[in-house]
């Protein structure tokens, strides 16, 4: 658990509220910008996407956005053309709530698939979201976009800008899948930053990839992941429209802070989760292969329960690490966890290290596993979580 | 649990003693052909390996062999120098008591990792093994040859080429890993059969990579995986020598039969498992894109864990196979399970469907998962079990 102030973003406002898609707890979100704002998106890549990626998807390309308005419990995947036309819908009822145009509305879903939207709580949901948008809502709309997340994930920043205070603040929802037939990421980042669109497009893009894109729960991806960044300009700093200037960097720098942030908070609130496990590998002959066997280390569920046993078992790390074929130098290879040495010179590092590194790990709830491969100077992190009996229970006994 | 008479295979003497690798059971296996035997292996690829495999993948190189020295409890795995100096003597041991060369001698070890060979205890069971061999002693080699396997894994059939019969028989052991650090699948197959050496390789690799190779129990390679096939000649049978022809397309069949059986015997004794899956990927657009979804619904955590709570879950198998990013076509794809379509014309196919696939699956220890992609016509198969508690107990619980 995470105690956060709510973050306010001037300029927007945010609600959360029940409707009913879901039994209980809220379960619907509207997100507006009181001006037009220049907003960036990426999406899951999956060959099956949900209707609601696929109008946001094409929505984005404009470059410019007035409200997302998302809801949780169903996610409106593999419904055909009547998920189509529900997603559409949920849009146009939030462009007419706002009184902005329907293209300026972004949609997201999650929850099970296969199961209709309830259109007319979404769209009561949708009213009753519009009346309750307040400058102070992001906490709500954090929790109305969770489903099994055990705890809502709000960050936020603020730097200066020509003298401007600007803010980000970012909400999102992770991997928990009870009652959803599937995981799915979705975040939210929110700015009064004033931006030009192929902008705002790369540090999505770059900050997406280095902290969304590094973080895995079961390896799986989702249907209906989805990252949207909106800068609505209202601070007033000069506008930002090249990468790489002092300003556009330490805008960068906040954004990627919020989102590293909300990816932690991610991999934290895996399903059944008991520790965040940070993977560092080190020494790697290629990025691809740093990559690679950062990966497979936080993929593997050997070193999963491992983990979650407090078991210091460095011979499950290399092994799923030269399972992958990557360049190593046994000789000079090295394994830390939480900052031990326990695999060094080609060999265990002996008993007594061992020991250590079983107690700090059965003391932490953030773990560090670190490999050098000693064959190069490229290298990754990633994080995750460990893999538990709670995680195989939960997925499990969920019963349709 | 599965019965089988004990094989033989003429010409072919094998034991399985006790010697104090492991505290208890049988752990030191010895096969030993009469005569001198074609022989072809394959091998891990992961670049961290074994001493037993280095020094195996070299001596199978000449085609010939005598005898396979195996033992269980200690995989002689990063062990450096002393590493290779057992993994030698081992085998001279072994070529002593036989009275052959130490070359036509192949080693191989299953267990712990980061532990030297327990040497003399080595020493003692190479002699009592070797004084031990007998026709029949195949199912106590396959015993000795287990680590935390629940089930010893043999299988033989026989054919006739040329008027004489011939015999195939194989034994394996599976991905146990409460003790060891890490799965290790090993097989070895003895047959009567005379063949080239080049024919032998062919009939090998391509047996393994639709057998051996199509098994995952979680995702993992081993350092020290290793399958071997011995054909000694005694049958009197004609020298097969070349790939294709009526008895050389029989043989391989043989092989393949007994190959497929330990392969699947494999997946059925995967830690903790409570069902064999086996997941049939059609309609591909190419044999990798077959191969690749295959593979990732046979991996997914939560397949193997809808899988084990008997969960119709198509929503699961649709996402990882999206998530691979393959080609197909969603209002065409079909996805079955134990022979119930429950999502086609890219929905699902009802209450009453998934009622009776829940029953299927909850009746069931043998499981088959299939989709269509009916995006071409490559297809491919694969086997897997469930994912359950026990499977995270047993990998957590072992504690250093």
């Amino acid at each position: 658990m995470k105690a956060a102030a709510t973050p306010r973003v001037p300029g927007f406002r945010a609600s959360g509220v029940h409707c009913g898609v879901k039994a209980k707890g809220l379960d619907l979100a509207l997100l507006a910008s009181e001006v037009p704002a220049t907003v960036a998106g990426v999406f899951t890549r999956s060959s099956v996407v949900g209707a609601p990626v696929e109008l946001s998807r094409q929505r984005v390309r404009s470059g410019r956005a007035r409200a997302v308005v998302v809801n949780s419990g169903v996610a409106n995947v593999a419904m055909g053309a009547r998920g189509r036309r529900d997603a559409v819908r949920m849009g146009d009822l939030a462009a007419r709530a706002l009184g902005c145009p329907a293209r300026d509305v972004l949609v997201a879903s999650t929850g099970v698939i296969g199961e209709p939207l309830p259109m007319a709580a979404i769209g009561r949901g949708v009213s009753a979201a519009a009346q309750a948008l307040a400058e102070g809502g992001l906490a709500r709309a954090a929790q109305a976009i969770r489903t099994t997340d055990t705890f809502a994930k709000l960050a936020s920043r603020r730097l200066r800008i020509g003298g401007r205070m600007v803010t980000v603040a970012g909400i999102a929802k992770g991997s928990g899948m009870i009652e959803p037939d599937m995981a799915t990421m979705l975040a939210f980042l929110l700015t009064d930053a004033d931006t030009s669109s192929p902008y705002l497009r790369g540090v999505l893009r770059r900050v997406s990839d280095d902290t969304f894109n590094r973080v895995s729960v079961d390896g799986e991806t989702s249907t209906s992941d989805s990252v949207l960044l909106l800068a609505n300009g209202v601070s007033g700093a000069p506008r930002l429209s090249r990468t790489g200037a002092g300003d556009a960097h330490r805008f960068e720098e906040a954004v990627h802070a919020v989102a590293e942030s909300l990816a932690m908070d991610l991999a934290r609130d895996g399903e059944g989760a008991t520790k965040l496990v940070k993977v560092v590998v080190s020494g790697a002959s290629s990025a691809r292969e740093a990559r690679a066997s950062a990966r497979r280390v936080a993929n593997s569920l050997l070193v999963k329960t491992a983990i979650f046993g407090a078991d210091p078992n460095w011979g499950r790390i290399l092994q799923t690490v030269g399972a992958g074929r990557v360049k190593l130098n046994l000789a000079r290879t090295r394994i830390r966890l939480c900052g031990i040495t326990v695999f060094r010179d080609g060999a265990s590092a002996g008993p007594a290290a061992r020991r250590r590194a079983a107690e700090r790990l059965a003391g932490s709830d953030e773990v560090e596993i670190s490999v050098d491969l000693a064959a190069g100077a490229h290298s990754e992190r990633i994080w995750t979580c460990d893999l538990t009996t709670d995680y195989v229970r939960i997925n499990a006994e969920y019963t349709t």
